[in-house]
């Protein structure tokens, strides 16, 4: 468990799964971020606390009100967030201890580092994730941190994945929201592992103002709206990277749509393709599959007028074939990142998305493990 | 190769796939479809023909007109289609070699059986997929009778999945093509083995009239509506049990929604998920999966009415967890088909969509093996 805690109210913005069976501490977060202001969220790894009824929303009201309770503030100041098994009862007994040591820590005043926290809310990921930058404003710099989670479960419109930022400049609750959902436009909703939409997916920011700084000018709001993009991409890349059973992060840059929206669907779509997962597992330039994943996607457009570089090298210009070596593709296909530029020539949108490849080991991971 | 050929002219009808890198083969037999009538189709195997710019364009034109010639009858009743590798120019020495070859026989007289022709279309299938049947009408019996291939690269709207449908039933165009998109829909379009939408998704259905029995009145056109759909259904699970790598076919049966087409998409959505693919290959009734899936597509619902069903056993009802026995779930999972029955309670509409498990086989063929 963790808890992410402010020293003062803060605003807060949020965006979450839309699923249809989003779980109860999705429902309850979200009306905290109704109301625009908090001072943490309370987090478990392990349970989902999803289709799990009556029982399951009032344990995640417990939870909410417990952690308000200990640590004296009104319970709809803080949001809970939950991830792991979907179905099953949470184990409130845990949970509650859990609560009153973490709040324990947070009144004694024990700064609560953020490594140890992205660590507590791992599941199937192998690594922690974290962030951090700080961003210079014409009234002085303010610092933007983050925390996340997700292996599994990823898709557009986001994943068992949660993600806490912070940050301490002072940011109305409405222009959090849009600058939080710019965001998160442009980097968790172009992450894709597995294609399977989480029941849980959870983004949260809180701006607590410590710093005194706000955004006074549109170019403040600029630098600021620029710099939580780049955090939260980084984040996005590290979650796609971190894929369960990954051995490649697949990056997909796609550009000459007519629309962005376009431009994102495509891209997706091809980090989605299980086929192009697997070519790129097995180092095979089978560029056709790209292809024929940005064709299955979104509005029309002509190959004749199609290009596509894999990390670099050309494999189809402007309509036709382009003769490569294959074994120079394989070994630039052994990089750690395999990046495919797809230009369409249509319009002037661009679009980025990251995914995996599709390895024995994601197999495994969720044929003969519970999560 | 193959060859498929009637006696005498033919109406026809065909679906195709949306993709918008659609093959050359594609564009020369919707060409044909445009026109209604047609004597066959001319069939390869191997190589795609898709995202080949201009010179595909000709091979496509090529082995159109060459079977025509070969056959004595204008080109623009002669369809084609072609399953393989993209991106690649055609072999056109041993297509024209294999066109020649397999007009001789047509033209010797030699009745071309189902199962060579199944066969010959296979590519990375384990087994060729062949349905028969007929239908008492109020003038007399009618066959219909289909070969299909599929096994990677297929999906809803779709798949590298070539079916080719014939009946001796008298049909007009028109009636002809609203006969198939109903089956269609039915059937391939909730078929799911990788989530990729291929580039030459073919399915044509010819009615030659040979048995002289027409669809004289209403219950005749139901009747053999029923039929074809039946038909197609049948190929349909045949080809989601031959997906690339399978050890289970997966039958989601979904009802309760509110419109079909809603409940099309939530069916197929299940069937697409890797989560729920990779937990039947490993049998384990990991349910929270299947309705997360369902959860991600289409309208909104309510889970609170839901219930959940697998090979018979309840897992979730009207919105909560049901206790089941764990090893006895694991042991229903064991049989071939995983069913699970998705009650939603919103409306009376309905829908079904077959795939199957992910395992490391598919991994292997498509990670290791150029197709």
């Amino acid at each position: 468990m963790a808890l992410i805690w402010s020293d003062r109210e803060a605003t807060v913005a949020g965006r979450f799964t839309t699923n249809a069976a989003r779980a109860a501490p999705v429902m309850v977060s979200q009306e905290v971020v109704r109301g625009g202001k908090s001072r943490g969220a309370i987090v478990n790894a392990g349970n989902a606390n999803a289709l799990t009824g009556e029982a399951g929303q009032r344990d995640a009201l417990e939870m909410q009100r417990r952690c308000a309770d200990r640590l004296g503030v009104a319970p709809h100041l803080v949001a809970v967030a939950s991830t792991g098994v979907i179905g099953v009862l949470m184990p409130m007994e845990q949970i509650r201890e859990g609560i009153d040591r973490l709040a324990e820590w947070a009144k004694g005043g024990s700064v609560l580092a953020a490594l140890p926290a992205a660590e507590a809310i791992l599941t199937t990921d192998t690594r922690p994730k974290t962030a951090s930058l700080q961003v210079r404003l014409s009234q002085g710099e303010v610092r933007i941190g983050a925390i996340a989670k997700g292996a599994g479960m990823i898709h557009p419109q986001m994943a068992t994945m949660l993600v806490f930022i912070t940050t301490d400049a002072a940011i109305a609750p409405a222009e959090l929201d849009a600058l939080l959902g710019e965001a998160t436009d442009a980097s968790f909703h172009g992450l894709s592992v597995d294609g399977d939409m989480s029941t849980n997916d959870t983004v949260l920011l809180w701006a607590n103002g410590a710093s005194g700084v706000g955004l006074a000018r549109a170019d403040d709001r600029q630098s600021f709206q620029a710099a939580l993009t780049r955090l939260a991409r980084h984040l996005a890349r590290q979650v796609a990277a971190d894929g369960e059973g990954a051995r490649h992060l697949i990056t997909v840059r796609l550009s000459g749509a007519r629309t962005v929206e376009d431009a994102r669907l495509k891209a997706r779509a091809v980090v989605r393709s299980n086929l192009v997962k697997a070519a790129v597992y097995g180092q095979d330039a089978n560029w056709g599959r790209v292809l024929a994943a940005v064709g299955s996607a979104g509005e029309p457009w002509d190959p004749e007028k199609a290009s596509l570089f894999m990390n670099g090298l050309a494999l189809f210009r402007r309509g036709r074939p382009e003769p490569f070596d294959e074994e120079v593709a394989r070994q630039l296909m052994g990089s750690w990142e395999v990046v495919f530029e797809v230009e369409l020539g249509e319009g002037t949108a661009s679009a980025e998305a990251w995914g995996c490849d599709l390895t024995e080991g994601y197999v495994d991971i969720n044929a003969h493990y519970r999560s």
